[in-house]
């Protein structure tokens, strides 16, 4: 199945926050849930969740009782300021909801027509995610030689993505080829993607996976296990990637140690009229680094930093897979310039 | 109160397993079952593995029944080859059995005076493991400047001592200089004594302190909220600082961003007779990564790493912090030639 799919006016997703004990399927029914559901991370990961902000406006215009076009749109738009109050950084979101507002607006007089302008619309960029992934996967493969390590942070797996996934997509296509890797994936607190969901998809594919707590990227380097980096992506711009907490920390001892590190992005992720410095680090709530899970680890009232996500800049980056092929730092920044 | 504390033939000492939620203190009768708290770490840091392997022989004579000093011998090395087995990485746990040992074996004849050569020396042992560390405590707090935040791995505080601590040492006595000082504590997975003692004892203190998950200590470092590092040491070699599993990751980034990284550990920890190469690094259960407290945050059956150390070669260290003074990189490799 799916991360996400559309059913008859019902969205259908896995509640990711209770992987990998619980496989629980939720459906949802309005855009306002569809906005909780990214907010606590039920989805998550930059392409998926802009595929469910797509998916939120259609739901919006599916169950709509508005009688005029112009009602609609109100309806839509207000839809979609909900939808980007949820979570700052990635870009994937904002660039979903001006694609899906775009196609709405081109209809004029005919309610069906924008209905369905509107879900089409999201289907398409469901599918269209699916292909480009698989692209994505198909470039990065050419870099990964047999009996490479691959050391990957976060989950930019199919659970990311509406299939596939993005840097697990190359590790994929990799290992459908028949090359032999072994991935190291560090559990990534304070959530646990990597523990959770990238060792939860990976063996399941029967990937050889390690799992290792954060701080073991220096040791797993220094003992040579590593000969490749390869991330995702919640937003690119014009000087850095930036991607989950710990992304950078990953890139600095990579960089130590020559090895390469790559990111596995859609050019969705771009945002080439920025720089890092002006883009949102969404910090979340405290209680995420305090417990782990239901268990509380630290002492009461005990301040803390919880930035999701951190900046790598350019010069760390070996090259950014995308769907059309692989660039490197220099071919990026001529892109971005 | 101490950390450990000898009282009638008894060991008193705090279970650090079950802080920060309880303050539970255990009694410990046997050196069977001190082995026991140090391998299952109720009892753990360098400096104060080495006081309670002083303590276990003590207490073995103690409550012997032996007839002879040569039985009494005998009993005292069996009981040091099992906490030597304890756990291979920390050199204090050897350097203390040998004193002990040692002291032992210069008495002939008259059992009382051996058991009380015994006792004697692990008492010593405590007391001067305080003094030590109020001496690192205040050769380091030279290099703390007003406003400094500084960064720490691990548990170096009182906890991981008989009291004061080593690296937590330099920041007690800087703060009590007046100095203002942040503290970011990383939170150390797998067993979190970051999280769950650094910050519990600096808290207690009114040190300012905030707790951090490992993988952001590349964010703030990045954000230039850090100015120094420092640590502790469990064996200082000829080529490098053997330390808590995160140490090598937190020094590779400390050292692209120019910031100072200093190692506090009394020289007892310095072993200058080997390389790292030569050093057992002891891997502990996977259920330790697995498991965050009693919660399992993995797919059952993954594949684990768990080295309990990692090596910082001394390129990457500025200072060692000892009860003599601070030795730069350079002065340290030319005492250990």
């Amino acid at each position: 199945m799916r991360t996400i799919e559309w059913k008859d006016g019902v969205v259908i997703t896995i509640d990711q926050t209770k992987l990998p004990m619980k496989e629980e399927h939720v459906e949802i029914k309005t855009c306002s849930e569809m906005a909780d559901a990214i907010k606590t991370m039920k989805i998550r990961g930059a392409p998926v969740i802009g595929v469910a902000a797509a998916y939120g406006l259609a739901l919006t215009a599916y169950h709509s009782r508005a009688q005029t076009t112009e009602n609609l749109l109100v309806e839509i738009e207000s839809c979609a300021e909900l939808l980007r109050k949820t979570r700052p950084t990635a870009v994937n979101l904002f660039w979903a909801i001006g694609r899906v507002l775009n196609k709405a607006k081109q209809v004029h007089g005919n309610l069906e027509n924008m209905v369905n302008a509107v879900v089409d619309e999201a289907q398409r960029m469901a599918n269209e995610d699916v292909e480009t992934n698989r692209k994505i996967g198909e470039n990065g493969a050419k870099l990964i030689e047999d009996g490479d390590g691959i050391l990957t942070h976060c989950n930019a797996g199919c659970l990311a993505t509406v299939d596939y996934g993005t840097a697990l997509a190359v590790i994929r296509v990799a290992f459908e080829q028949g090359k032999h890797v072994r991935v190291f994936a560090t559990e990534t607190r304070p959530l646990l993607q990597g523990a959770r969901l990238t060792a939860f998809e990976l063996k399941r594919d029967k990937i050889p996976v390690t799992l290792i707590t954060d701080n073991m990227v220096g040791y797993v380097m220094s003992k040579k296990l590593v000969s490749k980096v390869i991330v995702g992506a919640d937003r690119i711009v014009k000087d850095a990637i930036i991607n989950k907490i710990g992304t950078f920390t990953v890139a600095v001892v990579a960089y130590e140690h020559s090895t390469p590190f790559y990111v596995a992005a859609p050019k969705s992720t771009f945002d080439l009229t920025r720089l890092s410095k002006d883009v949102v680090i969404e910090e979340r709530s405290p209680e995420e680094v305090i417990f782990c899970g239901k268990q509380r680890i630290a002492p009461k009232g005990i301040n803390v930093l919880n930035p999701a996500f951190d900046i790598t800049p350019l010069k760390y980056v070996s090259g950014i897979i995308c769907e059309t092929g692989i660039l490197s730092s220099a071919e990026f920044k001529k892109l971005a310039a």
